[in-house]
């Protein structure tokens, strides 16, 4: 059980099948998760709020190419990255999302402003770059999201999908959950989606209560198959376990994942916190970047499930 | 308890504050209801599934101009129709929805379709339309959608708020929930959602897990002040307070709609049927047009709270 001032950060930068990676793309993955990590850390060791942290440590993978969000992030089926990122703040129950945004650098400071602003929870496509305008938020030209990595892989999908097949999983959706000095969670999520998806798929990473959720009890940020994701509410059933049956979070984390959601063939990872502090990490399938730094301590990393 | 054939149909149409309402607009709403119940209930009574007479009752509240779905939608900051709809098949957690769409007539159909795809769960704005087309489905102009009513109010809205005043709770989302003779369960909500609302605007209604839930315990639509309705996972909160702490699905509803929104000031209501066909129809203020048929009784209407 944690003091009452302990504050923990645990971030993710998603699950999928183990792909093939040199050992500097292994480098590369645990260097992004822990810069994250520190940024995220920074605000709370400065008495930040939850919020704050999340919203740090998301915007750091983000700008990071090697994951799927912001910079970096896979390609719809025409060609054109479309953003979704969702963020809530527990103690308020206060949440802001947005969906199949273009060109906004920092797709979880939007959702973040539009919590800030109270009126609406989600808005999407054109509409919500326009706020993004409104705030004067980072806007790049489209070509400086589309690393060449990624042109690549969606050159090699078209071809070998011939302009059929469904979109297609890939690995770096990105995730924050932590627990600041007033005992206060928080959780955000952003994800560039499923390569090749039809324009104006929203997936679980902008919904409230499927790809992100936080109360007084846990906060919670998954990945994985957006649309299992979305049929199980699984962020709201984590916290609706822990609040209803009273299972810990590592028992709630567990049943979701791998009875539910392991159980019909999707492949999900899970980051949360608890009140008392506790982190659960868990995967489902081959692999998820991830890792938690807490109090005095190094930031802990791991890849493989 | 409902025998094993048991079959049944509820709808809503809308929560909120009671308007000025004649009789001859109380008749109305009366009679768009029981409308909506005969046809929903004779999907049942062939031997249909509850996700066809679902589809079914709500396209008749789309179509009748007094509700806020479909046609006689209310109109958002720019004076454009933007419509959301949802649909959950419970006994396969399968689940479509659309969010912002334009000009298609029965966006439960349209959630429907993507429902029967399989690939996504949300589609939003254009992209959303787009599919109507491949389908077929029908897309009237624009002006079809609006009613002089809608004009009137909006113009109202736009005077009075002088352009910086916030989107207005109106009455008349739509909703089903109904139980098949093999037992199923499902539900449907579709929406115009908030004068006023921001172009881009999705609210509760297109969120699987906040307006529209069904499982093989519970099937649930909401309706009232959509933001409120998200940050509470609502119509997953029902579910998961009947599935995990074993309350009845009238205890369930009591306590999200009064203990949760209702003490927080979120206006709401929701209708739900449980796997035994028991079906709870709740408001927590004023006004609800509300109904259910079951078995040979005749439909049973009501309108205050």
């Amino acid at each position: 059980m944690a003091a009452a001032g302990d504050v923990v950060i645990a971030v993710h930068g998603g699950a999928g099948r183990r792909p093939g990676t040199t050992s500097a793309d292994e480098h590369a993955f645990r260097a992004g998760v822990r810069h994250a990590l520190d940024t995220g850390f920074a605000v709370l060791a400065e008495g930040g709020t939850a919020l704050g942290a999340v919203e740090a440590a998301v915007r750091v993978l983000e700008d990071d190419p090697l994951f799927n969000a912001g910079r970096g992030a896979v390609l719809n089926r025409d060609g054109a990255v479309e953003l979704d990122a969702s963020i809530m703040d527990g103690s308020a129950r206060s949440a802001g999302a947005v969906g199949g945004v273009r060109r906004v650098r920092h797709p979880i400071t939007l959702a973040r402003t539009i919590l800030e602003a109270g009126e609406s929870v989600l808005l999407v496509g054109e509409a919500a770059g326009d706020v993004a305008d409104e705030r004067r938020l980072e806007r790049p030209e489209h070509e400086w999201f589309v690393t060449p990595v990624q042109r690549a892989r969606w050159k090699d999908w078209r071809e070998r999908s011939d302009g059929v097949a469904g979109a297609q999983l890939e690995l770096g959706t990105v995730g924050a959950v932590a627990r600041d000095s007033r005992g206060h969670l928080a959780a955000a999520t952003s994800t560039g989606g499923l390569r090749g998806k039809p324009p104006g798929r929203i997936g679980d990473t902008a919904l409230i209560g499927a790809g992100t959720w936080a109360d007084e009890r846990c906060a919670v940020s998954l990945t994985g198959d957006g649309e299992g994701i979305i049929r199980a509410a699984a962020a709201h059933e984590v916290a609706a376990l822990v609040g209803h049956r009273a299972e810990t979070l590592a028992g709630a984390v567990d049943d979701v994942l791998n009875a539910r959601l392991g159980a019909t063939g999707i492949d999900a990872g899970i980051v949360g916190v608890d009140a008392a502090g506790r982190v659960v990490l868990g995967v489902n399938c081959g692999f998820m970047p991830r890792g938690v730094r807490r109090g005095a301590d190094p930031a802990v990393v791991a890849l493989d499930a």
